[in-house]
């Protein structure tokens, strides 16, 4: 006879236990009040989401297939729209890529999660980028991998580093943002590229290049996407979250079938199906707008941004304050001596009301205290001069302290 | 040095092999022919989707807010969307559930899922109704528990074997749908209610209410709800697609506190948030619409098309055919003798183009071959009397057949 009583914390599943709150999600929560100076934010900029184009799309989709698009849909998703994202592959990258390939999820942070619980068990390793996308960290921890950082330079990831630890172990998963990286901004070089290809190329692994920020170049020709070397080795993540609007939850994931196959049992286990009035209304959009001309205004505004922070960083930050050099995205990450504390920093930048996100987060390993993630994308060019000097006084203020603590 | 060649399918999850591909899904594929009477699906007739109403409010919602409606939003979902959900409860139900314990989820199947990410380490044991629904069936799987089904009788789960099975060993889980269940149409009487409440109140479980149908009842008054008698003992899930529209994809979970942190942790590492948008668009719809209005056409629908199907049935069904008689939502269950495959009779009801779901993969145990469910919400009375027609005289057909191949 079982007679233990109800303890509703008795029951939490072990794989939750390794799962990080989301540190952010606490910062922003300080951040929002008005007279905030906020750089810690990951948002697109509201004032280019399509708002008159959408409502039209939507006030079309409800005229016309209104019954069709509120009822239940297919788990892959709606056709035209994977054969859009396919046929836009083609055309902007040259990449070949079936709609069968496609499928809809509920954001590419969706798909993170999916490839998680098809392809990780527990205590498998996952080589994932350090400093690394904070989403993917934590989606991937529900699956208690084995997480192995692996440095990223100014070049893309370290591929020394990377051949070595594939070397010592097998390694199910290498995890990718190879352009304009969250949190660092940095891209891959084509080289970086290539040599990650003949690293990994014909391993038993898989390379998740989660590339949401592909679109948003600000100069120089896009790079070559790792699925063009490595293709059914690949799994890719897309959204239209940064080139459209995030409310919508519209991502997808590129792979091959093998593995499809199990990501549409997993996805109907998850949610039966992404949102198809988003859907609808998102393919309506794209059918009647000129996608690229208004990726461009987006493109020329984050790279006036970018350009506003980085000129601020080199009048107004001390030498000791190593930036990164964004050729698109939102962020750019900024690494501070190594004695000197970025949490600390961030509460007495709060006082001054600036507001950054500390990059400790962003490791796997307990590392990255230095270390800073400054998001440009929601700030307009003033806010950026005072914010950045604010943050640069306060930096000369706290350097020699921090060698001294430190 | 590791040197295994790329081989997909030797990298899935171990935690993918016991999910079952859906057998509906499959089945649905056979009966898209638009000359097929289908009583396969499990859809809400479309019908008596607000298409003009959701466009409205669309419409609004864009004009007025699309530029928040459009950009991220916070994990739990639409404040003021949770708040109309918690007083309609309040309204309908007497039931005192705060805001604060509810998370929108991409319909109700990611509330199963999520509880399952949740709370099930592998191995874990979850009673379940038999037959029990598909959709919990498969969410679960993915967790590895160990699935015990309860037989369901007519007035609701059977409570002595249930509290056998407690009494037994550690049951983490019961999932139940009390009302007008899927996929027999069943719902618990007060009495059943009352002794599992006495049953399992206190023990150290946690009970799952999955009601997606509670609001379409044909006659008589709403039974009193698991969650009124168990309090944060049990989970609630609640969902918009059957009396509102599906295409959304928006439903929800109510639960305490100390289990909701952890699913809105959960939730955040799955997709971040609930599409917005569609967020959004429901809540401005419910806002300016008579819902109970609405549901009450729906009801009056179902229930003359219920009422067609159980007549057709005692008109055209041999006697050897048990059928429940439901007293809401969707669906009818036949039982047929024992030795009476569903499986072979769906294979010549195909050929005469009527269609049903066979009852095996409602069980956990490999039971239920000589059941089946049957769906009404989506035919109308003429190819209710006609299918129901070619089925009884296709089992008088087999009937005796299947006494001697048994």
């Amino acid at each position: 006879m079982n007679t233990a009583s109800f303890n509703p914390t008795s029951l939490f599943a072990e794989r939750m236990s390794g799962v990080p709150t989301s540190f952010i999600r606490e910062i922003l929560k300080t951040t929002v009040q008005p007279d905030i100076i906020s750089f810690a934010g990951g948002l697109p900029n509201p004032a280019f989401f399509p708002v008159e184009a959408f409502q039209a799309a939507a006030d079309t989709v409800f005229s016309k297939s209104g019954r069709n698009a509120l009822q239940y849909a297919t788990t892959e998703g709606y056709l035209p729209l994977r054969e859009y994202i396919a046929a836009r592959y083609k055309a902007t990258q040259g990449l070949d890529i079936k709609p069968e390939e496609i499928l809809i999820t509920s954001g590419s942070q969706q798909g993170i999660d999916l490839v998680g619980k098809v392809l990780v068990n527990p205590g498998d390793t996952i080589a994932l980028e350090k400093p690394g996308y904070l989403g993917a960290i934590q989606s991937f921890s529900v699956y208690q991998p084995n997480f192995q950082g692996v440095t990223l330079t100014n070049e893309g990831v370290d591929v020394d580093e990377l051949e070595a630890l594939y070397d010592k172990q097998a390694v199910k998963l290498f995890s990718a943002i190879p352009n304009f990286q969250n949190p660092t901004g940095i891209s891959y070089t084509e080289e970086t590229r290539l040599r990650v290809a003949e690293a990994l190329m014909g391993r038993n692994t898989l390379v998740i290049e989660d590339d949401p920020y592909g679109d948003l170049r600000f100069f120089g020709a896009r790079a070559k996407s790792l699925r063009a070397y490595f293709g059914d080795q690949c799994i890719l993540f897309g959204s239209f979250s940064k080139i459209a609007a995030p409310g919508f939850r519209l991502g997808w994931v590129v792979a091959a079938k093998p593995i499809m196959e199990k990501l549409i049992i997993a996805k109907q286990a998850t949610d039966l199906h992404t949102n198809f009035v988003g859907q609808r209304i998102m393919h309506e959009y794209l059918v009647n707008n000129d996608l690229d001309a208004h990726i461009q205004r987006i493109v020329a505004a984050y790279r006036s941004q970018c350009e506003a922070m980085t000129s601020a960083i080199s009048r107004y930050f001390p030498a000791e304050a190593v930036a990164t050099k964004p050729e698109g995205g939102m962020f750019v990450w900024i690494t501070m001596p190594e004695n000197f504390s970025t949490v600390k920093f961030f509460d007495e930048a709060i006082k001054q009301k600036v507001a950054f996100v500390p990059g400790v987060p962003f490791y796997v390993d307990g590392g990255g205290k230095n270390t800073m993630r400054l998001n440009y994308s929601c700030s307009n060019a003033e806010a950026i001069e005072e914010g950045i000097k604010r943050l640069g006084a306060l930096m000369r203020e706290m350097l020699p302290q921090a060698a001294v603590v430190g």
